[in-house]
């Protein structure tokens, strides 16, 4: 039913952009330029955005008002409040929440993980940070001997005769060679989500992971892990990547090297969240959405300023922006900040569930959760069969964004709105500058000093941008 | 006659150029990525400079080995031999000094500004630096009434009859809304280079001028001036964008506000310098020449890191690259480190001069002197009646490039090399992400640790690849 009503929605769009499309053509022909208004309000959207934005402040206020806020943390809870109160100043045409029940991890006392001593070496202490998920170590260290792997076959290689009682340690580098170092993140990250569970099947009693970075530095950087209920749950830990080469190379040297994890951690049960959304109604065509999208949950370190505070303050200054400069959207234009992200996706999904029950078309949706740097466009994602027709839509588009360095291509779009996929609409994701994002991602380091003003305020001012144009011209 | 040679070059090039299209297009009707081993070359460039790149350890080398390095300071002095012992390394085919007179200015102690305290309120000190070139004040303060401006009208407005015994306050800041932050600094530095005689022509006995930066902050950005010898030669400073604010504020509250100004610069003789110059011979065209060059001196605060060992750097790895590559030129590829780029432009005149002398072609000329960031492409010059036949060909590049987010425009190229624009080759800048260049141009802030490294080593494998690619295939 609802898929129905979108496509004949799609319908008619299309219908309505062949007559664009001519009357554009016609004007090309008379010489006029055809996106006159659109380049002098993209201009606008800019000028507001660098002079006079909201995105900037708003996050010092989030990043030390609330601070970190993993789901359930009285930090999330503070978040929940400010970004209500704020929208509410926005003059949207209503601000919510939507209940969200999320899983509920705490850290407990800091961690400590160290290489034990011998009679030529003292105890090496190692800069580490329980990975998200994982089981504390029940009170009492786990101490065992270090098996370092640099790949899944060595793991299974090693198998259950060399690891059973031992602590294996994950150690393949994010691969520096990547442009775009999200492919590198990719390329590593499954030791972090699955090593836990595959360390297990062989009996390891515990995980150390080098850190998701590319700088040699001191920032231990956590992020989830995924348990296979047929394993024995065990402590997983990530360490800096100083602190991965100095256990290397001492591993390359002694034998028997023996680690002892004291974690703190624990899972309670899971408590009432929100996702909260603002929204300014659509003036043609309300019962159609455009979202635009950042997740209010951060780690538990650092400020999560980059991830995911600027996505959250840039797509509330989307709706306030368009308001502000008096633009009447065709469309509902939604602004929803998703509760759980990190460790579940529970607002994205139970947001996504919602949508569908209340029959709510998901024209596009736009995610900004790649960092608070200066932007160079956006990747589009679709459900395959409708990814070619939106993909020529949106390129007509690269002209009027490309004096802002912006740049349009296939690719993600963003972990909470990947679940409308199936309404068979169009996903975006924001995509700032990676070079650095890598340096703050899950760490202490994530602070608010850490976005830089101008690079933040131009992501916001991108993405009104592209909204603008989508609301505009359909898909 | 030598620019009969570079034309008759042209036309060869030129007749070349078409050859290789139709050999290319004959290819691409056969299916075949007539690209693919370009695409191949590029990979290992930006895979070598990431993985193994030197321009990052050798910035940090320059910068805590020489530090900073004004034209006739010591530092240049242990700059040039640095950059000449490194180039030794390289394996390159030559590697020389060029003498180059420059211009030798000294700071002195360090620089006091301050408002003159009254009854109700203490003297307020100004973070200020010295403009370069300035004169000193003479071992004693200049004291006056301050007046602010904010425009050349304004202060004609104000004329004689105001100014005169005044120090002139020129407050006019950088404008935010520009995307680009060169653009802003392009439509703001007019005070600093020419307030000082402007202000003079009035009877002004000093000036001050707002810092050219976007951030507000405690940091002044020293720059040069430009006296017109028609007027007295008055002492001038910057003053940090927070000292501005202050300065403004108080200004508006109190009338009569007095300021001291004691600055110990002065203008010593013309020294002997050089620039540090390092070639590939050509293996067929080697009376060729394609340049890659940054300036080797700075300001006499900070590292100068990005403004510009940067550039220096990454055009040494040009040639490293390509050489460890194996890549054999066609053309003569040459590194410049120009001298004096910041207070003369003595190098770039100098080198120019030398290359018409020695009727040398520069059939391209790329400057890296826009910082160490992320780069974003490339902007190209040259002789008008020229520009459109490069342009043409260069953007067929623009489909290799762009993978690794470079684009290619019309605009400026580089100080150093804008003096063999009359050779009437292709002049190009890589133009880096400009969002936080002004946070650190000029000031003590623009140290080695101001740069990332990947940052810095992208820039480094994008100029490699638009060398290689112009090598390849002529112009």
């Amino acid at each position: 039913m609802k898929k129905r009503g979108l496509q004949n929605a799609l319908g008619s769009a299309r219908a309505l952009l062949v007559i664009v499309q001519f009357t554009l053509s016609s004007v090309v022909c008379a010489q006029h330029d055809p996106w006159a208004a659109d380049k002098a309000f993209l201009r606008e959207i800019f000028n507001q955005s660098l002079a006079d934005g909201k995105a900037y402040p708003w996050l010092r206020d989030l990043c030390y008002g609330a601070g970190h806020r993993l789901s359930g943390s009285p930090g999330a809870e503070k978040a929940v409040r400010w970004a209500k109160a704020v929208l509410d100043t926005c003059g949207l045409d209503s601000v919510w929440l939507q209940p969200v029940l999320v899983p509920r991890w705490e850290r407990g006392a800091p961690e400590v993980v160290e290489v034990l001593g011998t009679a030529k070496r003292k105890n090496l202490r190692l800069n580490a940070l329980a990975l998200g998920g994982s089981v504390g170590t029940g009170g009492k260290p786990v101490v065992g001997e270090v098996i370092e792997v640099r790949s899944w076959e060595a793991l299974d290689t090693l198998g259950a005769k060399t690891i059973a009682g031992k602590i294996v340690f994950y150690n393949r580098p994010m691969e520096c060679r990547h442009v775009n170092t999200f492919e590198a993140y990719g390329g590593a990250v499954d030791q972090r989500v699955n090593g836990p569970s595959r360390a297990a099947k062989y009996g390891a009693i515990g995980v150390l992971v080098r850190s998701m970075g590319l700088a040699l530095d001191d920032y231990p950087h956590t992020g989830s892990l995924r348990y296979d209920s047929a394993y024995a749950l065990i402590p997983s830990a990530a360490i800096s990547t100083k602190a991965a080469e100095q256990l290397s190379t001492l591993l390359a040297k002694e034998t028997g090297v023996r680690v002892s994890m004291t974690l703190n951690c624990r899972t309670l049960p899971d408590v009432l969240s929100y996702n909260v959304i603002g929204e300014i109604r659509g003036s043609k065509e309300p019962d159609k959405v455009i979202l635009v999208g950042g997740h209010l949950d951060s780690w538990d370190v650092g400020h999560g300023a980059h991830d995911d505070g600027a996505g959250c303050v840039q797509s509330m200054e989307v709706l306030y922006l368009l308001r502000r400069l008096g633009y009447r959207p065709r469309y509902t234009l939604r602004c929803v900040l998703f509760m759980n992200e990190e460790n579940g996706l529970r607002g994205g999904l139970t947001y996504a569930n919602a949508a569908d029950e209340k029959e709510e078309l998901h024209l596009f949706a736009l995610e900004s959760d790649a960092g608070g740097f200066t932007p160079r466009g956006f990747s589009f994602d679709a459900d395959p069969e409708m990814m070619d027709y939106y993909y020529d839509q949106v390129q007509q588009f690269e002209e009027l964004l490309r004096p802002y360095g912006l740049l349009l291509w296939r690719g993600g779009s963003g972990a909470d709105i990947s679940p409308l996929r199936r309404q068979k609409g169009l996903l975006a994701g924001l995509r700032p500058d990676s070079q650095r994002y890598f340096d703050f991602h899950h760490t202490a380091a994530d602070v608010f000093e850490a976005v830089h003003p101008r690079e933040l305020q131009l992501g916001a001012a991108s993405m009104a941008a592209l909204v603008y144009l989508i609301d505009k011209y359909g898909l």
